[in-house]
């Protein structure tokens, strides 16, 4: 069953957790994929699925007969029920629905309304509410009779139209007077929830600043909608940055072994946007035929001014990304970083200037072009300074991923910079 | 005290956690850090300190008399003592250690003996542990007389020579018989712990993938050093992923606002190497002056073939760094991972070919020129194809970081390989 270049399965699966199982069948050939997926515990199916690749699920499901679909709805945790159900077709979708209890249909109706980067859509419902009015007598009398999901530690306070009104730290619960009242212990702090609304790599790193070991999840009218834990925070991290490591790399959270064609269409729109920037640089170089035509050694040296430059660039420009993004840069620091950056850009690109000037005046034997290089190579690292701060801060104005869109418009730019100020030098100094 | 550019703290610092405290420091201005530092309260310092960037960190510890650096190593908690200690200068480290209570003192003596890259690094010792001869009776009467620290979700058994003897669950420990031995109870698996010498960002990964709340860490001997919990877990997998970020852009976790000349050393070093590959590829170049001097428009076109290579091929490479660091490519699929990015590589080569090909005919007027040049984009495509399978696999066998150092490698063989399959096209057809 497990043919030429498949992993061997280890013997000692029945200790897998599901996290196990998705990463073998990631790393297996997709013909080998639903085989092994069939000999997975029927009640771990669906949690499997869940924190395997999109890419990798989507086809999974599409392989599974309509009945198949159903079980996997029903016995999957409420913790990922809508992470599965999010990629059924729609008529599957509706009558899974159906099947669940009142309760996880009211949860999957809401979470399937939020995006999958949003942090509404990774709620989970095993969570411990009392009414306000209660007071800790009660509330500790409730705690004893029910079953505690694990990474409780406070309890959360919802009042009878289901607005949540804050919550209370089981330990000071545990310490508080019989009769005090539960909205009397409990505090309502913006830091202590998360929004549906927000990005899902932002709540995770929320959750990492809180402390906490679960935080509630609430829409724009305060309802509360469920809970993330620390261990949905630390799936929901890992994930988050994988994807950005990929869109660094102009790619997306792909199967290792997506068809050809698939694969062939996502990354050729990348190559694309890529020719229209390097075709800007060409039309850049074609300004300057007459200095290249009298001087071939400005052909052999263009591609050091343009390197140097998109170097100092992404330096700054990875910096400025991953404080955005962290939101460690705000208006109050942006200037002060940024005359930082230009400060550097001014230093490292004489420091180049000059060692590259005497390189170039070593190999080709004329000061000219040595003097030329240096003034190219210093305006373009000072350029890539400014557009390294620039570049991700407008884009994250317009809402576009600097993490996605930044380095290509930044390549562009010193580019575009690099050669103008090589081959515009030449031709004012040496034709 | 907060100057211009600082940003203003929120009122409620009371409410403030360690992180939210380190998240305020990293962002000022560092003239200001040690002003808001001392506003911290004495308990938390230590904590924050260790939550904090290596760089601001270091400058802050240098920054404190020794006086309060004793009063610091005395109040930060264990879980974060060998952070903090870790960087004090040595004649107080060994004086701080002293003050310890004796099991911390040993927790930091073998804690300080791995690299802040190493998971032994960062082990607690807020653990409960059992001698695996003790009954299951006992061992619930002394977890019922015990602070159980949080995200406990095991008791550890350990022999009376520390070494580390399995782990048992704690729920299946309150539903055990009385009489039954622990050691009965307890599983000695693999994958239920660390060893001390694992990679701090594989070790997170393990325990998402875990599914447990704490994990043991031990060492070669089986010496049971401590546990690492969750919340740990999360801090060091975005701790490990920003470090990823940022050393695929050339950088390394450095102070938003380190100051210039220390920015300028690190980062110079960076361009250096780069210049040495910028300077490969001019000497290809350089090879060819006879065909540049003869058509210039080969010096215009040239960045487009070099370009379109390097994204193609850092497109692949990304996904292959990804897929070594999950380890999810292993010598069994290698191959088959290899044959699909070729094939993606010859279609996807081929498309850009003819499409750079009729818009150069349309740009030059010159069929020969768009023969040459959609020959070498087909060529440099499908190189790169192979270079981003190969350089990564290469590196990480030498035990270089492919994250780091791919990238740079790759730009190289594409650049080289473009312009060599260009120029060198042209000359034998065009000339």
């Amino acid at each position: 069953q497990f043919a030429e270049g498949v992993p061997a399965l280890p013997l000692e699966t029945p200790g897998f957790s599901s996290n196990d199982w998705a990463f073998f069948i990631e790393g297996m050939y997709p013909d080998h994929r639903l085989g092994l997926f069939q000999e997975i515990p029927l009640e771990l199916r669906g949690d499997v699925l869940a924190v395997t690749n999109d890419d990798v699920r989507r086809r999974l499901i599409e392989q599974l007969s309509t009945n198949e679909l159903y079980n996997l709805a029903e016995s999957t945790s409420s913790e990922h029920l809508v992470e599965v159900l999010g990629m059924m077709p729609s008529h599957v979708l509706l009558r899974a629905i159906k099947r669940l209890d009142s309760d996880e249909q009211e949860l999957v109706h809401k979470a399937l309304s939020y995006t999958d980067r949003k942090i509404g859509r990774y709620v989970s419902r095993a969570v411990l509410t009392v009414t306000p009015e209660a007071t800790a007598a009660m509330a500790r009398t409730a705690l004893k009779q029910q079953q505690v999901p694990e990474y409780t530690d406070r309890l959360l306070l919802v009042d009878d139209k289901g607005i949540f009104k804050g919550s209370v730290d089981l330990e000071i619960l545990q310490s508080a007077p019989a009769r005090q009242a539960l909205s009397e212990l409990s505090d309502l702090d913006e830091k202590h929830m998360l929004l549906a609304d927000q990005d899902y790599g932002e709540a995770a790193l929320d959750m990492k600043s809180s402390g906490f070991a679960m935080m509630p999840v609430v829409n724009e009218q305060h309802e509360l909608l469920g809970r993330i834990t620390i261990r949905e925070a630390l799936e929901l991290a890992v994930d988050y940055y994988e994807n950005q490591l990929l869109a660094q790399g102009g790619m997306n959270d792909e199967d290792l072994f997506a068809p050809v064609k698939v694969s062939v269409a996502r990354r050729t729109v990348w190559l694309g946007i890529n020719l229209i920037t390097a075709l800007a640089a060409s039309w850049v170089i074609g300004l300057f035929e007459l200095a290249l035509s009298k001087i071939v050694a400005l052909a052999v040296l263009m591609p050091v001014v343009a390197s140097m430059g998109g170097i100092a660039g992404s330096q700054t420009l990875t910096l400025t990304i991953r404080g955005l993004a962290t939101g460690q840069i705000n208006n109050a620091n942006l200037t002060l970083l940024a005359h930082k950056e230009v400060r550097i850009g001014l230093v490292n690109g004489l420091i180049w200037a000059l060692i590259i000037g005497v390189v170039v005046s070593w190999w080709f034997g004329n000061p000219g072009l040595s003097f030329v290089i240096a003034i190219a190579i210093w305006i373009n690292v000072l350029a890539a300074a400014c557009a390294g701060i620039l570049v991700p801060v407008i884009l994250d104005r317009m809402k576009i991923d600097p993490a996605l869109a930044g380095s290509v418009v930044l390549t562009t730019v010193t580019d575009v910079v690099g050669f103008f100020a090589f081959l515009g030098t030449a031709t004012l100094l040496l034709i």
